[in-house]
């Protein structure tokens, strides 16, 4: 099959397009021929060496949609030949809801990922796909989707009439967050460094933004709304502290990346006076996918996707990636 | 009455005993006789002016029991004349229990205290005082305790079995919450910075514990008990990111101080990636209270009284806890 291979690390040039063994149903896995896969950042951050445990070579992706092609010998489950499925890319969670196992893994290197014809998975990893979507929209859907309902509702516990604060928005998971937490009822801020990703932010449901360059955007977000219930922060640095101002007496605030970096100083107080949660957060178990797949499906939502391209061109969508050049998911079609 | 009372600010020498006018049912509060109060490091801090709104001239004084000596006109409510209670000291907290109220308050200053022969209180913060206590004992209990209790039980979910760290031990909250933590059927280990503190708190059901002036507490610890599920933390400052190190995998940090001060460094992916919760805490509710005096009662704890000091020497007492020079609580009785 064709497949987007990384063979040595170095960059998106480093990704090659050839042919690869397909997989099997050998280990007890289920064969899925996929209709579309999409770009996590983490993709990225991997053809530089930047996450522990890459195995070499590996076919990259963790997001994906298609058509199951072939059962295990002896399978009794749900899925069935030919249905389509959208891909749940959490490996290996474990019994705790509340924390991944030590081995838990995300699909895509080391295991062998979507940016393929055909991918093999657990079973258990397979949910049937959204009627209304495409297979680029289910494809788009997955890990930012998983991540962002984790957040919003399983640790963040955000309810209806609350507002949520959805910092550095512009990716995939503060978009579809965004949509997720508009369908709950709640209404959305968000903050960003570029205008645009405001108005890509607004065009999903955002109810206003505000942006963090401005010195006094702190006191613009207070105009635009004095209470803030829940911060889903991807940002972390210099900007935590001011969340925590920002957040009402007895909010949370849910932590899930530090684009900006450590943060230089606590003031501790600040948590504890007011009762602040500050609750840390990543991807999400099978429970998190089944939840994001019911508001998906009971909602309409439809993830949205900034460009298409063939898988043969997946360094180019790496690289558009890298430069910023798309607002939205960016989805490769074999 | 006699009463100690601050009449300007400048530390404890500024502590007055003299007659001051008897507290009455005029206001619809119950007038309690006390057997004994307490102190708290609120107290010294207030008389150095350390604390928001300290209205002078006042009765200092957070902690106390006693008996009923007045009911107001047309009470209707549960208390007796002559009924030996213990005092809640939380004023206004509010119909939210995740957090207190904007006007909240701490009895003792501005609203006059337990430094006195006599106080005042609404009768929502009198409670039956547990049979097996002295009057010394149950006035040790209340402010430390219901903080304790908040921060282990309410907000820590701190349950049987489970390991608890509490940091900064040797204080009034660290102490009861030992013993509370030990009532619950967890295991506790302690840090301080004084060998004497550690063997105080061993003394009261602590296991084991670190000196954190080892620079190799944090292996010693992770020999000690290489799971903790719960931190209560009053240290923070270069401490607490060692802590959340220290802390499992999906484990609570829970914060009501910062005797360290700030926090000089925080990296995020530590809370992230291990979907650590950070939840402040501070005082606590009548449920708090009530839930602390159960237990209390259930499992016989008595707090520990490091100094006992007529009501005529508060000042020294004050004195004598700015010195450090008590381990325990130090009680005063009219």
């Amino acid at each position: 099959m064709r497949a987007a291979v990384l063979r040595e690390l170095g960059g998106p040039d480093k990704l090659v397009i050839e042919d690869y063994p397909r997989p099997t149903t050998a280990d007890g896995e289920v064969v899925v021929r996929l209709g579309a896969a999409a770009l996590n950042r983490r993709d990225l951050y991997i053809t530089y060496g930047q996450y522990p445990d890459v195995v070499l070579p590996s076919v990259m992706g963790s997001d994906g949609a298609g058509h199951i092609e072939e059962l295990p010998a002896g399978y009794s489950g749900a899925r069935a030949v030919g249905e389509a499925v959208v891909i749940h890319p959490s490996l290996g969670w474990g019994s705790d809801p509340r924390v991944q196992a030590r081995d838990f893994r995300t699909l895509g290197v080391p295991k062998d990922g979507t940016f393929a014809e055909y991918v093999a998975l657990p079973a258990e990893n397979l949910f049937p796909m959204p009627a209304h979507l495409s297979h680029a929209e289910a494809a788009a859907l997955p890990l930012a989707g998983v991540t962002a309902y984790r957040a919003l509702v399983s640790r963040g516990e955000l309810r209806a009439g609350e507002t949520v604060l959805v910092t550095g928005t512009g990716g995939g998971v503060a978009s579809v967050g965004i949509q997720i937490a508009t369908a709950l009822g709640a209404r959305v801020f968000v903050t960003s460094t570029r205008d645009e990703n405001l108005e890509l932010a607004r065009s999903l449901g955002a109810v206003g933004g505000v942006n963090t360059t401005d010195p006094k955007w702190a006191a613009r977000l207070k105009e635009l709304t004095p209470r803030v219930d829940l911060v889903v922060d991807s940002v972390g640095g210099a900007l935590l502290p001011q969340l925590l101002r920002a957040l009402r007496a007895g909010g949370r605030l849910v932590t899930l990346g530090a684009s900006a970096g450590p943060v230089p100083e606590l003031v501790m107080p600040y948590v504890f006076l007011k009762q602040i949660d500050i609750r840390g957060t990543t991807m999400g178990n099978a429970d998190d996918f089944q939840g994001l797949l019911d508001l998906v499906l009971g909602h309409g939502i439809r993830p949205h996707i900034g460009a298409r391209l063939p898988l043969e061109r997946a360094a180019d969508a790496l690289r558009m990636m890298e430069s910023n050049s798309a607002t939205g998911k960016i989805v490769l079609e074999p």
